[in-house]
């Protein structure tokens, strides 16, 4: 299974008025995908089959093992019966699927990266042991980044991301990050039942696109921002993360420390900045 | 800083009439919470401070190490500065909090385990490298649990669990998660920033209180179900799991394996029943 959707028989109750009902309803699908770089399982993500090679790709932006496109010589997503990879037996009890990653010769993963990525991409302190880990070196300096952007403009975000979302409206189980140019042209938009990768999947895309640093541009996610997101966005070179709801603590604390503008509950109108509001101007 | 809640100056923006003013907002506190067995580094959890022993228990519980409190020695959460234990250095930057576990004698966490806990709590399938290691076994049958629970019940615990809430409505930003007794009793009832830590939590406490497997129980989540979700519950031995938003195709797929019941869209009056819903009758 590889659809974006699953359809299941559900029993639908309601109170007023006292009825019972069965129908078929459309479910957000939930797989697990696992990543292998160089032959090597290094994580296991839940995730939303489609865009699996961006999702791979946004997740070695994310870990800052990559940043540009060759970089990655290959990858290459396979179901456990259909490809020719050497999957272990187990790995292949049509669970999930398999993306495996050859990374440009000369590219090696860092030891404390192959020991610590025993984990999944669905949170962005995954594969991390000690607090220390949790900081990554940037590549990108977003204080650089002169970009301005009006309230009007990122007020008109989350509804064109609403409408560009295709699976939300009919499973409501899906998150959304949309990538966005300053002047609100829609780059890319990719849906998951992780928040984390959702935005993996757009990053990714943009990696392959030799779109990074991704200069300029408005990161829009449909939840919440955390400092995992943060974090993506700031390796990814993003100046502007907004979020339609409430920002953590340590996800406003990063954002000032890196030079990201961070944009919470933006809806109705109306948007608070936690941090970057210079680049905010009418 | 170990509060529950972090006030920050933001700048609020509004587009209708076009004001801008600054103000001090409360965010939902997220600090990582290193998690160690035995004096090795196992996880690191990015969670919202507070009831941390809750937490390390109960992840205890999901990663299916303990299963009683007998299992669990001791645990002791202490901030790297004040704390006499054998802290790296770079662990105790300020950064965060580290729980230090000690099992009971005979107690050995499997080798596949202190393998790949290199890891964080904040997705149930953390730690798994391997799709196959996805199947935890589960220590109690739900099937044989025979409690039945009303639509009227079900459907006036999301205003109990939000009532209940003490952060969220201040910062917007938390998940909860409520045990409930089938006559609707609130047992418990846990934030986070993260809503496998909120389940987390509860779990926990439930373990500390010698009240495992919590047969006959409904644990309620304010989001959306996924298979990390599932997992725990399961785990924990409940048989009824709602969720105020959507649940995943696994989520549904895995509930109606184990036997779990499993409730989606608990909103105005009406809800959808994905697995199990031999339990639900007026």
């Amino acid at each position: 299974m590889t659809g974006r959707t699953a359809r299941r028989r559900v029993t639908r109750i309601t109170l007023e008025p006292g009825q019972v009902s069965e129908r078929a309803d459309l479910l957000a699908a939930e797989e697990p995908l696992g990543i292998r770089i160089g032959g090597q399982a290094v994580t296991l993500t839940m995730r939303t089959p489609g865009d699996d090679v961006d999702l791979t790709a946004g997740f070695l932006v994310s870990e800052g093992i990559v940043t540009k496109p060759g970089d990655i010589e290959s990858i290459r997503v396979c179901t456990g019966e259909q490809c020719g990879h050497d999957h272990d037996a187990d790995d292949t009890a049509g669970l999930g699927n398999i993306a495996d990653v050859v990374l440009r010769p000369g590219l090696e993963l860092r030891p404390e990266l192959r020991r610590n990525f025993m984990t999944t991409s669905a949170c962005g302190v995954c594969g991390k042991t000690s607090i220390a880990e949790l900081s990554v070196t940037h590549p990108y300096d977003l204080f650089a980044d002169a970009v301005r952007v009006t309230p009007a403009l990122l007020a008109a975000l989350p509804d064109a991301l609403r409408d560009a979302q295709r699976v939300f409206d009919r499973t409501g189980g899906l998150h959304a990050a949309g990538l966005f140019t300053a002047d609100g042209k829609l780059l890319a938009v990719r849906e998951d039942v992780g928040r984390h990768n959702a935005v993996d999947k757009v990053v990714g895309w943009a990696l392959q696109a030799g779109r990074l640093p991704l200069s300029g541009c408005v990161l829009l996610v449909s939840g919440r921002a955390s400092f995992e997101l943060v974090q993506k966005a700031v390796l990814a070179g993003i100046p502007v993360l907004a979020a339609v709801s409430a920002p953590s603590s340590l996800a406003a604390e990063l954002a000032a420390e890196t030079g990201l503008t961070l944009v919470g509950f933006l809806r109705g109108g109306s948007m608070n900045v936690y941090a970057g509001a210079g680049r905010i101007s009418a």
